[in-house]
């Protein structure tokens, strides 16, 4: 089947779209820090939403780490973001944001979990597209085991060839 | 990298790993009835959940009609389901149910849209192994649009081959 359309609603976000993967850094007053190589997707089929999927890896055990998927919405032009975020740590996540062109910044508005869920009660994700649309850069930090909002995440990520 | 082995609080649910498709008949009394062609995906990475993604298309058109992501978590042996669901309408779900061997019964918990999503309350997941695990079926019903909880969906899918 040949591939749909971009979206008229998506088309400001089009350097989103493929694969991406890097290494990233993180750490929180509870864990020990720790590096982790990271893939990103972003997909779409023709309607008017990203497919978005993320995955990590420990940088020295090549472990899985963490993983989420959901799906981007544009608002208003894609001026505004609407994110649906699921993650298999039992939480899920509502975000709002802004695109000015370059950066998605995006704020929980529902931060919610399963009840064996860890404590998790906001997020504050920053996506930075750079170098030409050829790196996207992402900055994440929460509030979560009864901490203040505190940076957790960062990672920069290439644009990984197609197919 | 070769697979990773099942988590061993994942043995209960390992008939439902790999491929699933099949057809499926929609309706709900906002709606004109409608039939789908479904494929679902169950995958692990040796941690104790699973990742799921659901796609159906039309089965007239074979255009995308819906899709969703998330994570399956086991409890108590498998015997108690977490289910962490996202949906590119806007909607996120968190699941709770049960697990009896044949049949997993999920009720959501919690259902929230984003702004410009449709008003959905409350769903019902039911998926049950059939056949000597050859076949799943499944059936949703949802309280949205500001009705109660009414039918919405079924199918039959079979396993596909592995590959």
């Amino acid at each position: 089947m040949p591939a749909p359309e971009l979206h008229p609603d998506l088309e400001p976000w089009r350097a989103l779209l493929g694969t991406w993967a890097g290494p990233g850094q993180g750490s929180y007053p509870t864990i020990e820090p720790f590096g982790y190589l990271e893939e990103v997707t972003f997909g779409h089929v023709g309607k008017p939403f990203l497919a978005y999927g993320q995955k990590t890896r420990h940088a020295t055990t090549n472990l899985p780490l963490h993983a989420e998927s959901g799906y981007w919405r544009p608002v208003d032009g894609g001026r505004t973001v609407e994110l649906v975020l699921a993650q298999p740590s039992g939480i899920i996540e509502v975000q709002a944001g802004t695109f000015d062109g370059t950066v998605f910044d995006l704020r929980s508005t529902t931060v919610l979990g399963t009840p064996t869920a860890k404590p998790v009660t906001a997020v504050h994700r920053r996506f930075e597209l750079a170098e030409g649309g050829e790196v996207l850069r992402y900055e994440l930090s929460m509030a979560a085991m009864g901490l203040e909002m505190t940076h957790h995440l960062q990672a920069e990520l290439r644009r990984q060839p197609a197919g």
